[in-house]
């Protein structure tokens, strides 16, 4: 890290925060040029607060050149980390094919589509129990029976089950679920982050719609710090003031989270676009692009369906997406 | 509520639809034009699932007349909302000027800073316990230790008390604080909203770094839909390109929030813009354009203070600030 | 075009607009609902000012259901076209392959590099003379001296060759280019846009770096009303809050344009990261997902250059991914 | 300047930077750290490119220590710029109130305005001339004609007046426009700011939708570096998320340019917000905050116009304003 003083700065100042800095365990190189002082640290500095410093009178800028992540890291983990959730493996060459419709509706619905998807190659079974809705008015989904239908859809198909929590307090209904979804609003929401690092579940942590890809990498520090290292990220588009699409799927951030980061990134483009005719190229797009998965929309008849979302794949469509997934990966595997 | 539908939507499809509505007590108006067919929607459609509708193979697009947040809206409540915390009011002409650390520290720094601000005419003291950091290495606050000195401060100077909260499991320990607030990273956490709408102690919620205004009202929609009417909207700054100022208060948000909804819009300019220096404008213009209240951050020493923020002003650069607020209220209040 | 009318509107400001509206040769159809009246308008719209009629006191929206560019439809010219520069196609199946430096420095470093990328698949020549720049004090690029030693680069190579223009003022210098480019901020210099719509030859628009895909193909519409048809549309990355890339890839806009417009859409990976490391992952995941081409910055001594971009490759990086892109759209191309 | 060196840097990469940059007559003052090798740039890197040493393998990063822009910038010019514009001042001090409609539609039209306008305290008349559009198809303004119309208002009421240009061709027919305004899509459109510079007319520079304030600084340090000191800042929104308002007022950029430059800074709250309703709150607030002046686009009658932006006031309205901004700036002005 290197901190740059302003002009001004006296000498018991710089004296302060150089004592203040060594009592943190931090070594300091003081080079004074001409019109500048600047301080290099030496150490573990991922403990110190920028903003802190940045808050000092005499600081003009501070600057990391480490990164503040550690444990998500691939400088100190150089190897993909592969994470298994009930015998389905992300991560360092195991692609993952994760699909199912936006929510459970009923028993007929999910046992359906998840038969179709397994046909047709999926490696799990997502589906929405507890929804995430801006509207307190609309749909907040079928919660515990939700939970109970997906569990049953594992059990008659052996697809392990991807669902989203919520809120710490549902954790025990989440025993029989194979990896924990933290969605894209909870991405911050750093008191989950730290309980489900108590788990040791794998956890997959969506983006943030506005966040960035070292924010993103903070929140897995938050879950790994705890002990948990089975963390999967997930691009799921971003704001953008593009409206053709709802989110704009940030295809860069795949080849950047995998050279600072050993852990698994998969991509899911029926939420970043939200419009099912461009899930099949930007699917085709992220797998050759390098990502260790999708997670895909799939709805056994999204015409009938009164609560899916324009992004829903039929099962067919989804048929000729994975075959199409399968070829590109066969040339571009990395 | 307006649905335009596809040109191709089959008879079928379309009575299919109408028929659907009306079992949601919807009444109907449709209406075929040469190139287009609209279906007109009457009656409360503030239920319906506008993603839901978007889902249907026939429907083109869903335009909403009147906007989906009905205990926000104005137009069900046309008088201003004021909220009452532990005496101190806000809105309906009354101006809440919130002054505080951004963290509470020690016992020595919030009483001090407390009595400071409570001189220079602030109405509630502000500190953060529970503090959401992008590290989980950085400092997370005193948490109960720093709610119970900031009980202390309120009790020795009797300015009531604003603090965060981050988890809905800490409500216990908010028992002698004023005003709850969400912070921006948290603003849609449905589960916590849903929770402190259980609650009738004043719920201040900051918009989210790159949220809308009507996601800021729906949010607030998740606690009036409890039951709880007490909220308090605080417009922190949005996340855009400029890099001056760490994000950039939209101040538009002031009259927009005012004619749309009831409830009162205080501005937190230190946020909002990150530097010490530019506060002091920031307030300026907040006030003269209409805000119901501002947050500011003071800190004792932010020059000796190894843990606030840049943005911190000194207790006598608040006091010329509240001087000039007042100044400009007498000549601007609405 | 459906125009949906305030509660409170006069029958005889409604007989105004309606009056109007025929006036300009359109079609309107009248539905009174029991809250709403809206306008549906039969005919071509796409002349009407949306600002226009927003501006008027009873309009409460405009909404267009047919987009608002004509010659760059594809609902109006439902086969790709297909744009020949000096033997070069692109679009309709024809892969356009462009490569070369940032900026044309000297006669050795752009002859070996047209010879290079020749060698390497290269279809097009690129090479900056006019340079836009942020600051007035940065190279402007060997403008004329630079277009002549790409012409002379073509001769040797046979290559058609790519440069930017940045006024009309210079078009007499473009004689012999192949392809004039419009850069990201020039994409809504309307005037230029208007003169290059006199010339014959094809256009090249980079899209801007906050513009929207209608935006662009709104630029598109420019340059083809004045009668150029010859219109190449460029995804070059547009600003978000990722820091680790210069800008954020948008790759959606390749399957979003496809289906909009007939007109070709390359991608320029190189500009959209800024990082040479990513740019063979973003080239993969541009041509699986259907682009008509791709633009790269190559330089034959990356390391040693005192002026290029930190986004080029060496010439035997573009030989690699120039094999890799022939792969993937071996199984990957419509 | 500061450059920081990757680790893996070669001696003799070092010693080629190094000698380039003593070629370049910049001092060199290079520090080896344990993990980093820092070099501190003494004396006029203004003329350094950034973007060429950020491209040289062994930059890990630049840090630019003092600002790019030099005319512009308030260091090396203390007192506020005062620009005269046909005896009208702005800055120092001096409050501009500029005043028109958005489109010079007919004599009628403007000259009463202009009288209406005057009569309410404007310093300055503004119009459209030459109108940049989206669509090639909308009304692209009276041109040559509506120049000749504002410049006999201009004679009728003794305001200078203020029109935007849209390309160098059309310089001659502004010989009796007081001040030319660039808009923000010509905001980077560097060979027009390059044209104004050998100008001595006062250049008004409206910031881009995307821009950063450093951009618009450097885009007013190329007018300035061709001998053209009489420039103004405006401040008109930017592109976000937020969609109740056209773009979002960026109100933080007046006291951040007024630290910065000595330039004066206008904010033009109309096409901020795009709504006439919120223009007056805006108007109070950019006053309260310091800014120089303020462009508010007002049309004799909005209600009737066909063509005029539904942000527009009526005069009435424009004299409530213009005696709500003198109130403000007498308890405000800086």
């Amino acid at each position: 890290m290197i901190i740059t003083l302003r002009e001004k700065s006296s000498q018991q100042q710089v004296d302060h925060l150089t004592a203040w800095l060594k009592g943190q365990g931090i070594g300091v190189h003081l080079s004074k040029g001409e019109f500048q002082t600047i301080i290099g640290l030496i150490g573990d500095t991922t403990r110190l607060d920028t903003k802190c410093l940045e808050g000092l009178e005499i600081v003009e800028r501070v600057i990391r050149i480490t990164e503040p992540f550690k444990s998500a890291n691939r400088k100190f983990h150089p190897l993909d980390t592969v994470v298994d959730a009930g015998g389905a493996k992300t991560g360092g060459g195991h692609f993952a094919l994760i699909a199912g419709p936006c929510s459970v509706e009923s028993p007929g619905q999910i046992f359906e589509v998840a038969r179709r998807v397994k046909a047709g190659g999926a490696t799990m079974l997502r589906g929405g129990a507890f929804k995430p809705r801006t509207s307190p008015y609309d749909f907040q989904g079928l919660r515990k029976e939700g939970i109970d239908l997906l569990v049953q859809a594992k059990r008659e198909t052996g697809l392990p089950v991807v669902t989203e929590i919520m809120s710490a307090n549902h954790l025990d209904l989440f025993g029989e679920v194979d990896v924990i979804q933290v969605g894209a609003r909870n991405m911050q929401n750093f008191d989950l982050l730290r309980e489900l690092g108590r788990s040791r579940k794998p956890i997959l942590i969506k983006r943030g719609l506005a966040n960035t890809i070292k924010e993103l990498l903070m929140s897995a520090e938050y879950v790994m710090a705890g002990g948990n290292a089975n963390v999967i990220l997930c691009e799921r588009g971003i704001r953008t003031f593009e409206s053709y699409t709802r989110n704009t799927l940030d295809i860069s951030a795949i080849p950047v989270i995998r050279e600072l980061s050993h852990l698994p990134v998969v991509v899911d483009p029926s939420h970043a676009c939200g419009v099912a005719k461009y899930v099949k190229a930007l699917s085709m797009g992220a797998a050759a692009a390098g990502a260790d998965g999708l997670m895909i929309e799939v709805h056994g008849n999204p015409a009938d369906a009164l609560c899916d979302g324009p992004q829903s794949l039929t099962p067919d469509q989804f048929d000729d997406l994975a075959g199409q997934v399968r070829r590109i990966r066969e040339v571009a595997a990395p």
